[in-house]
C-alpha cells in the first residue's frame, strides 16, 4: 500500500456490513488440489492464482462455483462535465443509458458473449429514462452532482445514502443468486472526478492522474487540469482529512461511483467475486479499499488499461489485471470480456485429472 | 521480419496449396463499420484490430463468423528426450495422450470451458495408443524422431509426409465445418527441437532461445544447451541453407512440429482463423510463414508466455498477444483460453448499434 494510504473510518456510515477476513487455514488444503493436477506446478500461471483466489474467498478447498454472473453498470451525470473537459455533451449519459436498454452497447455485446446478466443502475442521470425495463434499476440520488470545481460533489447525506444504495443492489443481486458481480459505469466527466478522487485519496499531482483522453483539445486538457485542481486543492485547503476516502466521495465523487463502491462493500461482506472493470470502476474499488481493506481480497481485476492513471490505482492495490488490450470503453467491457477467464479457472480447478487418477508419471515444462 | 528470414521455396513440397494474399481494398469498409459503432474510436482497442483482422481474412466487412471452432493436439516423441534434458520421461508423452482421450487433462478443461471441440492427433509417439475414440487421428509419421544432436531428426521425406499429413488434418476439419483451428502440443523433448528450430531459423545463437524450464538441474541445463548447439552446429557446418525451415524442420524439427506447420498451411490457404499457442506451435507458425508469408495473415496468437523465446518468436512474427498469463504449459491451453476473446470481438463487430440507429450524439473517452 502507498504510504499515504489510510483507511477512513468506517463509523462514516454506521450500515455499512462487516467484512470479515478470509480464512487463511484453507490455503494448504487449495493449493495441494491445484498441485496435483496433470501439470508442472505452476504451469497455468496467474489462473491458479484466480481458482485459488476464488476458493478462499468462497470459503472452501472444494469446488468452485460460479453462479448467475450479473454485470451492473452504474450511470450517473456530473456537475464537472458543464464546462468543456470532454468530447462529448452530458446528455450522452442518458443517450447510452437508453442505447444499454435497448441491447446495442458494447457492454451488451460482451455480456452476450459471456452469458453474464446485465442490469443498468440510474444513481443519478440528469433526466430519468422513464423506461419499464426488467434490466433498469432506479436508485437515483439527485440528477447528478455539483460542479465539483466549485462546491462539494455532493452532500455528506447523499455519499452516504448512495453508498447503502449500492449495498442494498448487491444484497438483491445476491438474494436472487449472483455469485459473481462485475461493474461497469457511465457518466461524462466521470474520468475528472475519478481523477481527482485518486489525486485525494493516493495523495498524488494532480498532473499524474489526469489522462489525456482522446479528442479532446489542448486547450480542454488544461482546463480539465485546472478545475480538478480547484476541486482538489479546496479539499485540502478545507483541512479535512484529505485521504479520506469518505470526504473524497463527498467532496469530488459521483453518484455512480459510490455506489459501485458500496455495492463492493456489499458483495465483498457476502463473499462474492467483485470483478473489477477500468479505471473508473478500480477508483471505486479503491475507495472501497479505504474504506474496508478486507474487500481487497474478493476483488478480481478484468483488465489493465493504457492509461498511466489506471496503471496507478492498480499498483496501489497491488492488482494484477487478467487482460491488458488497450481498452478504454468503460460501461463494464473489460470486465464482461474476463468473465471467461473466470469460469476456465473453476473448471480447471474442479474437474482437471489429479496424477494418481490419470497415471501420469511427471510432465515436461 | 528478421533480417535473416529467408522464406525456403515452397517447390521443396509440391503438394503443398496457394494461399493468395487477402484483399486489402476491404479494409476501408471494415473500418468504416468499426468506427460507427456507439463508442469513441479505438476504445475497444486490440478487439478492433482482432475483429478487423477476422473480417478481412474472411473477405467481407459483413458479419462475421467463428463457426464450429475446434483444437488439435499434436502428439509426438523426440530422440533428443532419450538424454536427460526434461524433467519427465518421454513415456509421458503417451500417457498423457491417453489423459487428453479420458477428458482429464488442462486442455481437456479448456476446451470445455470455451466450448471448443477437441481432437488429439497421433503425429508419431513412440508407441502407438491402441484407443478408439471419436477424439483421436492417426497419422504418425514414425515412432518419435531421431535424436537431432547426432542425426537429423527425420528424414526429407518424412518432413514432406508430416507437413502434408497437416494439410489434410486441416482440409478434413474445414470441409467438417471449422471456421477456427487452434493449435496445440504434446512431446516431451519439443522445447528442445523448438529451440533448435529457432536458433537456426532465425540466426540466433543458442543460448538466447533455450529457456531454463523450470524442474531441471543447471546440469541438465547445460546438456540441453550442449545437445541443441550440437544438432544447430551440425546444420550450419553441412553447408546446407541454414535458415530454410524445411532444413530445420528436418534436422532438428519434430513430427508434430511439422505437422502443425502443414495444417496451419492448409488452414491458411481455406482463409480460416490459425489460433496460435505457446512456444512451441509459435515456432511452427513461425516455420509456416517461412515457408509462405501469406500465412501470417491469418494467425491470432493466444498468448505470450514468461519464456523469453516465446517473445522472440512472436517479434519476428510483429505478433501481439492476446492473454499474457504466465502459462507454460502448452497443449493448446492458451489458445483455448483466448477463444472467447474471438468471439467476443466478432459479436461486437457483427450486433453492436451504430451512432444512427442508437441515437447517441458521442461518447466521452
Amino acid at each position: 500500500m502507498h504510504p499515504d494510504f489510510q483507511p477512513a473510518a468506517v463509523e462514516l456510515v454506521p450500515g455499512l456490513p462487516e467484512i470479515l477476513p478470509l480464512d487463511e487455514a484453507l490455503l494448504p488444503g487449495i493449493r495441494a488440489r491445484i498441485l496435483n493436477k496433470t501439470k508442472p506446478p505452476g504451469s497455468l500461471g496467474y489462473l491458479e492464482d484466480l481458482a485459488e483466489q476464488i476458493a478462499l474467498l468462497q470459503g472452501s478447498p472444494e469446488l468452485l462455483q460460479l453462479r448467475a454472473p450479473i454485470m451492473l453498470v452504474f450511470a450517473a451525470d456530473h456537475g464537472i462535465a458543464r464546462n468543456a473537459v470532454s468530447i462529448a455533451p452530458q446528455a450522452v449519459t442518458r443517450q447510452m443509458v437508453l442505447n444499454f436498454l435497448s441491447g446495442g452497447a458494447a457492454i451488451n455485446c460482451l455480456c452476450q458473449s459471456s452469458a453474464m446478466r446485465f442490469r443498468v443502475v440510474d444513481a443519478g442521470i440528469l433526466e430519468p429514462v422513464r423506461v419499464n425495463s426488467e434490466y433498469l434499476r432506479v436508485q437515483r440520488i439527485a440528477p447528478g452532482t455539483e460542479d465539483f470545481s466549485r462546491a462539494p460533489a455532493m452532500s455528506a447525506d447523499q455519499c452516504r445514502a448512495a453508498l447503502m444504495a449500492g449495498v442494498r443492489i448487491a444484497n438483491d443481486e445476491i438474494d436472487a443468486g449472483a455469485g459473481v458481480l462485475g461493474f461497469g459505469e457511465m457518466g461524462i466527466g466521470n474520468t475528472s472526478s475519478a481523477s481527482a478522487l485518486l489525486a485525494l485519496v493516493a495523495g498524488l499531482p494532480v498532473d499524474d492522474v489526469v489522462g489525456r483522453g482522446t479528442g479532446i483539445t489542448d486547450q480542454q486538457y488544461r482546463l480539465k487540469l485546472d478545475l480538478i485542481t480547484q476541486g482538489v486543492q479546496r479539499v485540502r485547503g478545507a483541512s479535512m482529512d484529505p485521504v479520506s476516502a469518505m470526504t473524497a466521495l463527498t467532496e469530488v465523487g459521483g453518484f455512480e461511483v459510490a455506489q459501485i463502491t458500496g455495492a463492493m462493500l456489499g458483495a465483498a461482506a457476502r463473499n462474492r467475486v467483485i470483478l473489477v472493470d477500468g479505471f473508473i470502476v478500480s477508483v471505486a474499488a479503491l475507495l472501497a479499499v479505504c474504506i474496508n481493506p478486507q474487500a481487497r481480497s474478493r476483488m478480481v481485476f478484468a483488465h489493465r488499461s493504457a492509461e498511466r492513471a489506471h496503471v496507478m490505482v492498480l499498483e496501489l492495490m497491488q492488482a494484477r489485471a487478467l487482460l491488458d488490450l488497450d481498452l478504454r470503453l468503460g460501461e463494464g467491457t473489460g470486465a464482461a470480456l474476463a468473465l471467461p477467464l473466470l469460469r476456465a479457472a473453476c473448471i480447471f480447478y474442479n474437474e482437471m485429472a489429479t496424477f494418481d487418477s490419470a497415471g501420469v508419471t511427471g510432465v515436461e515444462v
